[in-house]
């Protein structure tokens, strides 16, 4: 990844820009014809690999070697130079030495070529003069309307087409077996892609297609990622991801992926603060912070992951299993300990485990009186002893209605004989008789006996923790996607609503700052401003309540430090005398700052303290966080983002999200506070920034008060601050 | 499991009382004779299955079938009955029908077996009946000082001597090879013991010698830990547990291996309120709550996991990998991106991932150029081009000091030719120059390459982020083992304290229990009882200071409720109101209820509000508990335990793990706390409750005031219950 802006701007969300940012990508995946530039008849060389795999893969277009010094090369004709060829060519592979490829290029181009794929190193991610190099490659194929993929990149793989546009060895690896599980994969990384596509053919995982995107130069992950959503081969995607450079085109690409009802597993670094110095080393570019990575992810339905063997886990489950209609789990196992730690993990990963109905204990209990009927159900060892158990229980449990999805927990019935058949027999007649519902198994098994349970649309997983850790994560997947369309819709309103909203004020007071949020919509506390100890004594006399009493000066934004705030001031006299002492101090801090006055305003203490706010990301503009206040934030950062804008639907969930989120619901013996007022402030917020995106810097409201049930929220200070 | 009492006991901790629990194991795992009482022609019923499996198993000792209606067993020959047998039979194994259970344990303990393990059920997992015939069991083993394993266990198996003492089916899973990594497993289920033997094999993880206690009759898990602990053919332990009857033995059994160096690693299920409920109806018992096992595990060094495939990790990498001497990971790898996962997880698994200094940067750059020279370390894909890269990195890595363990990150080098010669190699050579460096691999490897890796006791993963975690619980286990003397030390000057402990007084109001703590060491609040108006006013006029007033009555628990409390009196005549308030109030609230007058005492804010206390557990009697006040306590159940008692530096160790714990080294811009005066006020809190174990119930100190440096630390209010 490197700093080059990119080629095509995406400015407007309209459906010219999504194709304008895919165009041309269906060449890397489907091409009809293949040129290697530098190609090399040693096929362990990098010009080598991709002529050598490419007759290995069953590709039935055709390929040119391109190699001014050979007549043929590994048996197939080459050329002197692409323009030679006699067809067309949709993807050309550069593997030719940095000082060749602004030529090659250009002869590309010339040739009317889709796609070029740059392997060359020594171009943005060596230093500035390699940038310039790199940002000249852009220009030229942007003239011949020519997409790029590269440089310092690994290229692209598709087995189903067998499209090879990589000198990656590891796609010489092959699979022992058919996979069942079949993924698309967009990584930033050549090695990661090289090494999950080997490791995946270890778990009867096949990545297919793939591809690494190098330096980013003009085809970026998110481009990928939008071709992939609207590919109809694809069904599932995984991303490995660093950085992201262009925040509206990956937030453009996931929600293509949402609506075509793909999900999309993304592995994104950095999320620790070694990890995050790292990846800012290791790409030398600004990358976005990991916390909006998090909320746009939330946002889009993305699935995150934290390691490899999570991507690998979930994607083998989204790709082998049935999504569950609800968060139900029914737990089966012949061992009363494997079916604690199921139920230990489901608590932990947002799955409910409902006790048994009546009704299905009687029936269970009619079936094998010995068994265990609550939730987990223990069948004992009489599992793996009557070959009816298994496929009566599970139809119990389904029939019962009170489970949207099942994990079995059967040991080793799957390893050893005869066991093993009476399990596969067991589930071929469950299957049948439900042959939609989400099942997991656990289990040991031989290679055989997995696969005919994978047939049966059945994941199976060697240690039940894990299995049921993964059902959680798609089972939030599957939640969320249900819930997509409402989302939208509430969202929509943030964007489509007709409401005025505020212009930005001139200057930035605490006085402007609240007012400009209040024609937002968010309440503020009521307030007025004085410029005398005599107003400041008849204000406070209006006011049935002990007030506050704030410095107002554009030039002064921390005003406790400058002494420019008193709490509690419960008379007339002290007022007066509180006005005095304010513009005192604020004088003595900066002499030349300019003194509109003194706010006054009553103390609201009848509330939980939350913060409300906005900064302006680089990558993905603006962000609103919320937080409890106190030690919520300034002890546990416990805090949470959101991309503006969106709907209360969003706010809603955020407000749920915090650990702390119990305050609100009325924790310690208080009334439940008003979150349906935050939401619609969180909303109004979000609407707010995004208005102002390109000139606002941050709005920091600290504290908003958030009243019991009915009482409304307001602001009782607020920092606005642009670019 | 079940609620029968254990036959021995051992209140006292003494080597005698060490030696009772683990005297005749050594029958069940090194028996010199074995008879199976119910022997079956038929090896695969389950009294025929220990006479196969011991004719394969390499047992060098006599096996005799025991069946008055067979001349020969499998070719063995058989005897009417255990007193027919001509030499000592060690271990008897009894699969016989429950109704001939009694008469075969008279059989075996006239005989002088020393260990008789029952497989038969029906016993106190049944019903009352059970139950009771199960204790006669008892009794009739201890009558003839033989132990008993079960009743309704699968037994216990011993692939090292070959001594077979079970029917489990997964005894006859072969290894297709030898095994380098062995551990020895107790477990309190017989199907997870099962299972695990089989899944091990899968993995290159023997467990043995392994066994299953069953109903616990007389053999608990602790025993069983006890004996291994010092079995100097065991190195490693692995531990199933559902619950735990009797504390001390298994808190013995745990100080044991610690003191013998031995890890223990534990699956303790139930740590989820549904997984808690299934255990309790799965074990029809009383278990313990599931955070004072936490502490317990603490504690004593073991390592507590959550899954079965965690215990696999982290037993491997104990089995075959070096412990190392400190927390600093160094991270190399062949990929950018593989890195920042290691890096990500490093953050989270309490492992520092130390910047390289500034010359071990210059070593690196000075053999190979292009490497990212940052920690962590970046081959580049030169890793795989050049045979002498690996080894020296790794060797510039720990010649340079400043890393205490490595993890290496080389993809796909350990699956494909040639890369695969090319790591074996440079480990080896690497490995040669460091011999007790802990390094881990993480690769994809064909299986002959991850054994020559293991060779070298380097373990190897499949997935990076996985090794980094199992590193961060080993690394975990290695400090606690580092410091475990001090700790000892520490704890025992707990114990060993000649200071006189206050008894527990009569009656118990907050005046007597301040008193009771004030004795123990335990700062409180200066404060005086008064008995009038008057004598309030008086006493507030003497402080000051706002003060608190507060109802004295052994009747009172609840003061707030009752209308008892009073807080920021400021003058004489507000006290002497506030007294005559406080008394109606308590007088309205419990027209019966004793009176000894009220509390006065000064109002203290300068400090951190904590929580400190005692409960005394069922099982393993009193336990410290320590949180900070309001909503850390009440909304994030921020709260951490420890058995009492304990010394300064588990103390201290308590209040570094809660998750609020910057709020005591002076967050919010508030001076740091004093730290020293709560860990002594803990550790006086943890010698009380011990020397009270057997009346106390509960002791609540809330809140307890830390203040700033220096300043100590006070109780403002305390409560104590007794039985």
């Amino acid at each position: 990844m490197t700093t080059t802006s990119p080629p095509i701007d995406f400015g407007t969300r309209t459906h010219s820009a999504r194709k304008a940012n895919v165009a041309g990508l269906d060449a890397l995946f489907e091409p009809r014809s293949i040129a290697v530039l530098g190609a090399s008849s040693d096929p362990t060389k990098i010009g080598g690999r991709p002529v050598h795999f490419a007759k290995e893969s069953g590709f039935t277009g055709a390929v040119y070697p391109v190699n001014p010094k050979a007549d043929t090369i590994q048996g197939l004709p080459a050329f002197p130079d692409i323009e030679s060829i006699p067809g067309e060519v949709d993807l050309a592979l550069i593997a030719l030495p940095n000082s060749a490829v602004t030529d090659a290029v250009h002869a590309c181009g010339r040739k009317g070529v889709k796609v070029v794929t740059i392997f060359s190193a020594g171009f943005a991610e060596m230093d500035e003069n390699g940038d310039a190099q790199q940002q000249k490659l852009v220009d030229i194929a942007r003239g011949y309307g020519m997409r790029l993929l590269g440089p310092n990149c690994i290229g692209s793989m598709n087995r189903r087409t067998g499209a090879v546009g990589t000198f990656a060895a590891s796609s010489g690896v092959p699979f022992t077996q058919k996979p069942l599980a079949t993924v698309a994969l967009a990584s930033q990384s050549g090695a990661i892609a090289s090494e999950w596509v080997v490791a995946g053919t270890q778990q009867g995982l096949q990545f297919d297609p793939w591809l690494s995107t190098g330096n980013e130069a003009d085809i970026q992950l998110a481009d990928v990622l939008a071709h992939m959503a609207m590919d109809p081969s694809v069904e599932i995607i995984a991303a490995y991801l660093e950085g992201c450079r262009d925040g509206d085109r990956l937030r453009e690409a996931l929600e293509l992926a949402q609506e075509a009802g793909k999900p999309v597993v993304v592995l994104k670094v950095g999320r620790s603060e070694v990890g995050a110095t790292a990846v800012a080393s290791h790409t030398a570019s600004l990358v976005g912070a990991d916390e909006v990575f998090d909320a746009l992810f939330q946002q889009y339905g993305a699935i995150r992951v934290d390691s490899m063997a999570e991507m690998f886990d979930v994607c083998y489950a989204l790709a082998i299993g049935k999504l569950p209609e609800g968060d139900r789990l029914g737990i089966l196992t012949g061992s009363g300990g494997v079916g604690i730690l199921a139920a230990d993990e489901a608590g932990e990963s947002g799955l409910e485990v409902p006790p048994t109905s009546p009704s299905l204990q009687r029936d269970l209990k009619a079936i094998w009186p010995p068994a265990g009927v609550g939730n987990p159900v223990d069948l004992t060892a009489q599992l793996m002893n009557d070959p009816k158990l298994l496929p009566s229980f599970i139809d119990a449990c389904l029939a019962d209605g009170g489970f949207d999805q099942l994990v079995l927990g059967v040991i080793y019935m799957g390893f050893l004989e005869p066991w093993s058949d009476l399990l596969v027999n067991g589930l071929t007649s469950a299957r049948a008789a439900h042959p939609d519902a989400p099942i997991v198994v656990t289990a040991s098994t031989r290679p055989e006996v997995r696969r005919a349970i994978e047939e049966m649309s059945i994941p199976v997983f060697a240690d039940i923790s894990n299995a049921v850790k993964v059902m959680g994560r798609i089972n939030d997947y599957a939640r969320r996607r249900r819930e997509f369309e409402d989302r939208r819709a509430s969202d929509a309103t943030a964007t489509d609503s007709t409401a005025v909203l505020p212009g930005l004020p001139e200057t930035m007071t605490e006085v402007t700052a609240k007012a400009f949020i209040s024609a937002a919509g968010i309440d503020v506390v009521p307030e007025a401003v004085v410029t005398s100890a005599a107003e400041a004594a008849q204000a406070q006399a209006g006011l049935d309540a002990p007030v506050v009493l704030k410095i107002v000066s554009p030039d002064i934004a921390h005003k406790t430090e400058a002494g420019g705030v008193v709490l509690g001031v419960a008379t007339p006299e002290e007022a007066a005398a509180a006005y005095d002492q304010i513009v005192a101090s604020a004088r003595a801090y900066d002499g030349g700052a300019r003194i509109e006055g003194v706010l006054i305003s009553p103390m609201v203490t009848d509330g939980v303290e939350t913060i409300i706010g906005v900064s302006n990301d680089p990558t993905f503009g603006p962000v609103v966080v919320f937080g409890l206040g106190g030690v919520f934030v300034e002890v546990l950062k416990d805090v949470t983002y959101r991309l503006a804008p969106f709907g209360l639907e969003t706010a809603k969930f955020m407000i749920g999200e915090i650990r702390g989120s119990a305050m609100l619901a009325g924790a310690r013996g208080a009334e439940p506070s008003d979150v349906e007022a935050l939401a619609r402030a969180l909303v109004a917020l979000s609407r707010l920034a995004d208005a102002h995106r390109d000139r606002l810097d941050s709005i920091d409201v600290n504290p908003f008060i958030v009243r019991p049930v009915g009482q409304g929220a307001l602001a009782l200070d607020a920092l606005v601050t642009t670019r």
